[in-house]
């Protein structure tokens, strides 16, 4: 059974109230739609923790700069709504809006809002448009945030615009995305939302590519190439095992790997699993977040390595 | 009866959605303490609104640099809770956190989170400490901006965090402060919050000086003067009504009066009722907004002139 779409963004929060009001729980799985079976399995665990699940589709222009492709973005409603029916059960509900920074009313009139600070593909409107934006200062700061300055800003004010319209109990992310999973998670905490935040472990491919709507984009030789990076952290995890402590060491594993499959390094880094700070020698819990090309495509990937001393 | 007070924000937020489950409204009314007749005539509006009122009691640490008055700004619980028995007929409630920034667990290291940026004092816990903030970028930026830049991303981040605890249905702000009234609107609209904001008109005193908790610290011959404002304030929408649209005459005037009484000019400025950009020539709805010193008190003051061609 397909479910059901809710467009407008009022209807979703009187349906989610209505919802609540029978003592119904909600959970929340906030995506940009072609959903991949990562994206399903992050629904598959919000139908465990919570009685109904809205899954949202919306490609937020608020986390691309002009440069970046927000007008080929992938997308595939109708197939998605097929991939949602299969695992629904009747408990799983879809809000697609159309423009969540359309606020009707008022000129728009262009203006510049640079002046040396980000913008996203959201403020060229100017006048009366949007301007109110969310900053996690400095979660956002490493990582992806280096290559991206406007991503995560963009990402907490989405998804903050969507805890408000449905008002879940629970949300589901993916740790694919670890940074963006910490940021939201931090900014839960330091804006007293009532509601959990669940980071669910990285869903992989067989031969262990985590999954991702822009692996399409591979060549059968590059796919090929990219398993050099969850082979090359599974390598890092091992020699931590093994007592190696030194990030350095461990890096440099990574990047052979990477290196040795032509695949061309944004970053690789040891971090605290909560501050997101790097780390020299590992004393407790940390995640090892790699981001590399191969051909055209931008990868990341990431693991998390607990230890107890 | 004096009102019941709640302290812990898990306690408020279950209060709250009891409330609403028993189909109450709940209104709430954000204060820092210290409450005088401009403070009440918020709390008896919101008593019009919904069935339950939410006073809240916070001085926000978050809102002050630190170089300004956070250790001396006046308090008084007890005199507050007396003054807000009078009218509360059972029906008001007081949420009186103790620190909305300490989120337990965690070391907190002092760290420079400075680098040229605004940093209040809350900044300076760093390390797991609060990071997260809200900027209504254009609004924020003129008027009392100016002079405090980290005040509006304080107060846009508190109200967050009490509106999440709270979760109200209507939330009712002063005009005095009209850039604050609508910064929050704008981030209402901006961040879909389910909550009507309601600008509440400026209570004065018999003689038209604006109430203010700094009103006290006025001389009586300071507050003598200190009645420029409200005055040249009439004059200017008189002239208005009398036909005068140059914002540089209106401005004249007032700034003559002001000057004329002793008062030191922080600004008065002439700006559009909802973008709060400069007006040069009136030709719709505007809002004076006037900001000097008597002696070492900081006043502010304004009036709308909505006018129809």
């Amino acid at each position: 059974m397909e479910p059901e779409v809710i467009r407008d963004k009022e209807a979703m929060r009187r349906w989610s109230r209505a919802m609540r009001s029978q003592g119904m729980t909600i959970g929340l799985v906030p995506t940009m739609g072609y959903l991949h079976e990562g994206h399903l399995s992050l629904v598959r665990q919000s139908l465990t923790l919570a009685d109904v699940t809205v899954v949202s589709i919306y490609v937020n222009p608020g986390q691309f700069s002009p440069t970046e492709d927000l007008s080929t973005y992938p997308s595939d409603f109708s197939g998605d709504l097929v991939k949602l029916a299969a695992i629904s059960g009747g408990k799983v509900f879809v809000f697609n809006p159309s423009n969540l920074y359309d606020y009707g009313g008022g000129e728009r009139k262009k203006v510049n809002t640079g002046g040396g600070r980000v913008v996203s593909c959201v403020e060229e409107g100017g006048g009366l448009g949007h301007e109110t934006w969310i900053r996690v200062e400095r979660l956002e700061k490493g990582l992806c945030g280096k290559s991206r300055p406007v991503f995560f800003r963009g990402v907490a004010t989405i998804v903050t615009k969507l805890f408000n319209i449905v008002e879940p109990d629970v949300a589901v992310f993916g740790k694919k995305d670890y940074q963006q999973w910490r940021i939201i998670q931090r900014m839960v905490r330091d804006l007293d939302f009532g509601i959990e935040i669940v980071g669910s472990d990285i869903a992989r491919e067989k031969d262990g590519l985590a999954m991702s709507s822009r692996n399409v984009r591979l060549s059968d030789e590059e796919r090929q190439r990219a398993l050099s990076i969850s082979r090359s952290l599974a390598m890092a995890k091992a020699s931590v095992a093994k007592g190696q402590t030194s990030c350095v060491e461990l890096k440099d594993i990574i990047i052979q790997q990477l290196v040795g499959s032509d695949g061309r390094v944004d970053y690789v880094e040891i971090v605290d699993q909560e501050t997101l700070e790097g780390v020299e020698q590992i004393k407790s819990g940390v995640v090892v977040c790699v981001a590399a090309w191969f051909g055209t495509v931008r990868l990341i990937d990431n693991i998390e390595i607990n230890i107890t001393l």
